[in-house]
């Protein structure tokens, strides 16, 4: 044939090519996990691989007492005990890998044996939640309903050939004491590649039950990790049930984190006196620490029945008019650069249906959370 | 003092007897409980009446076994088993008063222990739900927290002077044994009126797991209820997990209800070959039996995998195929009329997030359905 055909063929078989390989394609520099560190199932359907071979996302500190604890061993006595013991809860933490499996499974202890909680299902408080990666963002794909303290179950099968890249939400109300990820033992698993340049710093959400992700339907819901994809950027949840109370020694462990921002979210758990005393402190001492880094000061919610009942209105309302006091010393005779702040009124939307009881959002909820958030955070993000 | 001082004085007593007249004025006709027929707490701190007394807004039949019983005696043995077992569940009930309490406490038990489902809380399986009239619509303000077969709460307080309007749902997925709503000895509790003529039928709503309110994380979030406040009409549910399949038994119930329109949302629950045998019979004798009432046929969600999964896409796309075909012939051989259809592909909006499990909406996805329901229901129903 003549070289005007033989180019064409190239070309067609260039194009074959394009068609069949995998929808996503990876660098040969992703290591995959080799099988020798997997344990197979008796009847070989299963081979399973401790997540921590591909490392956990959303966790900070290497140093900690126990493998899925959010605070490093050495917070033990420094912050509160209760602190302390809400850090158990794996809440904000996924693994992010890369897989060719037709059908993947999970394996997972929990350590409390209160699954769920009553205004929050097992799958948001002890479940596992997976999503993976399309042309147009992460999309969710399956989650672990968990029936007992250890439980194994298909998050997804009949999986499209190909490479995919997933992330797999750990439970938010409950402590991960393992996990196992099972594909068939003719797929790889592999940690997945970084996220782009300017893409890999956390970020970084302290405060209450409501950023501890209560009460999402699943761990996915929680809005740092709705923004965490939107974002595609690694989230860390500090959130601490009731205990989002800005203590200095948590202050201290937040300056540590190399975070793209932090986001402080603590009025609901503070006090209109806790805030006065202790808002302006802990923004200058991460300011002094973190030059640069964006803070940003969240108002409380706006508690859902109070459009009638004036008593949840007042509450709010007093808390948020400290902080508003806080900031403004803080843009005036205190001065911090790369402050940020977001209003509660736009929270939860003005219908009064976002939460399951009047203070914890639903995924409904976190969806409108997300929602405004993300034009603040997006004006001081770098992309 | 002149004529023109007396008007004066009387206008501006006018005046202050309006700003201090209760917020909602009711007409005199309003039938207030006797106190007598309530039973007082021993501290005498509730006096508490028994909301059969007042009335089960959603409830069709009078002659039930249970008092909570959603289908009738009669329909033990003529429905399936399962669907019997289901009609026990008090979803879409209603308990409709006024009362001028300044806090308002329930007492309520459930008829099943299990109090939750793994991915549906016990608030919205065996909880209640209280909402308040205000000026711009129905609008939440508290909630029943079960946390064991029978539980008493108090659902609000520090109420505003005056008489409100209230609605009580009941719970989702659990039966309900009793229920006696309790206010301080000195307010008064009363039926409400009669909603305004053209409004008093009800929407009557016959499908899945998904109409039956899975898994809402409180009954007022599933999609009939909302439905209901949206138009401020009375709701009756049939929704029965894994059983809406139209037998024809079901078809002959229905045509019982003097509905303001049928809604048939039974297609996650049927195969396309019991699509194509049963719709159209049972639309035809619906038709038949009530002339003019508008019918809505209501296709299947889109499985929120389904974006990645094709076996989820497939499991959907044919059996709206088959709905479509029946669609077809009811418009043409077998025309029926006032016959309306809602297609599947808004109703969970596109971004795989609505659902707690790719199948069952969560309160995001409850809400996005009632958007996709709003203006079809707005369309056929008279104001």
């Amino acid at each position: 044939m003549n070289r005007y055909t033989a180019v064409q063929s190239l070309l067609i078989l260039f194009a074959i090519a394009l068609l069949i390989s995998p929808p996503v394609i990876f660098a040969e520099s992703i290591e995959k996990l080799d099988p020798n560190m997997a344990v197979a199932d008796p009847d070989g359907e299963w081979i399973w691989y401790d997540a921590l071979l591909l490392g956990i996302e959303g966790k900070v500190w290497g140093e900690t007492e126990k493998p899925y604890d959010r605070l490093p061993a050495k917070a033990e006595g420094v912050v509160t005990d209760s602190v302390w013991k809400l850090s158990k809860h794996s809440a904000g933490m996924a693994v992010h890998f890369v897989s060719d499996a037709e059908k993947i499974s999970a394996k997972w202890e929990v350590t409390n044996d209160n699954l769920a909680m009553p205004h929050m299902p097992a799958t948001g408080v002890s479940g596992l939640d997976l999503y993976v990666r399309l042309d147009k963002g992460w999309h969710w794909i399956g989650n672990g309903r968990p029936s007992q303290k250890e439980t194994q179950a298909v998050l997804a099968s009949g999986i499209p050939a190909g490479s995919h890249e997933y992330l797999l939400y750990l439970p938010l109300y409950n402590g991960t004491a393992s996990l196992a990820i099972g594909v068939p033992k003719e797929a790889s698993l592999a940690k997945a590649p970084a996220r782009p340049e300017g893409k890999q710093k956390p970020l970084v959400f302290y405060g209450t039950s409501i950023t501890h992700g209560g009460c999402a339907s699943r761990p996915g819901m929680a809005y740092p990790a709705i923004l965490g994809r939107r974002f595609d950027r690694p989230v860390v949840n500090l959130g601490f049930s009731g205990n989002g109370k800005m203590e200095a020694a948590m202050g201290e462990l937040l300056q540590e984190i190399d975070a793209a921002a932090y986001i402080l979210d603590c009025i609901p758990n503070m006090t209109p006196e806790l805030i006065a005393e202790r808002v302006v402190p802990l923004v200058k001492a991460l300011r002094a620490a973190r030059p640069g880094i964006p803070i940003l000061l969240v108002e409380n919610i706006q508690y859902q029945s109070g459009a009638f009942l004036e008593a949840s209105r007042i509450a709010y309302e007093e808390k948020n008019e400290a902080l508003q006091e806080s900031y403004g010393t803080l843009l005036g005779s205190e001065y911090i650069s790369d402050l940020y702040y977001l209003p509660g009124d736009t929270l939860l939307g003005s219908d009064g249906e976002a939460t399951v009881d009047g203070v914890h959002p639903t995924d409904l909820g976190f969806q409108r959370m997300a929602d405004a958030f993300e034009p603040v955070l997006k004006s001081f993000l770098s992309e």
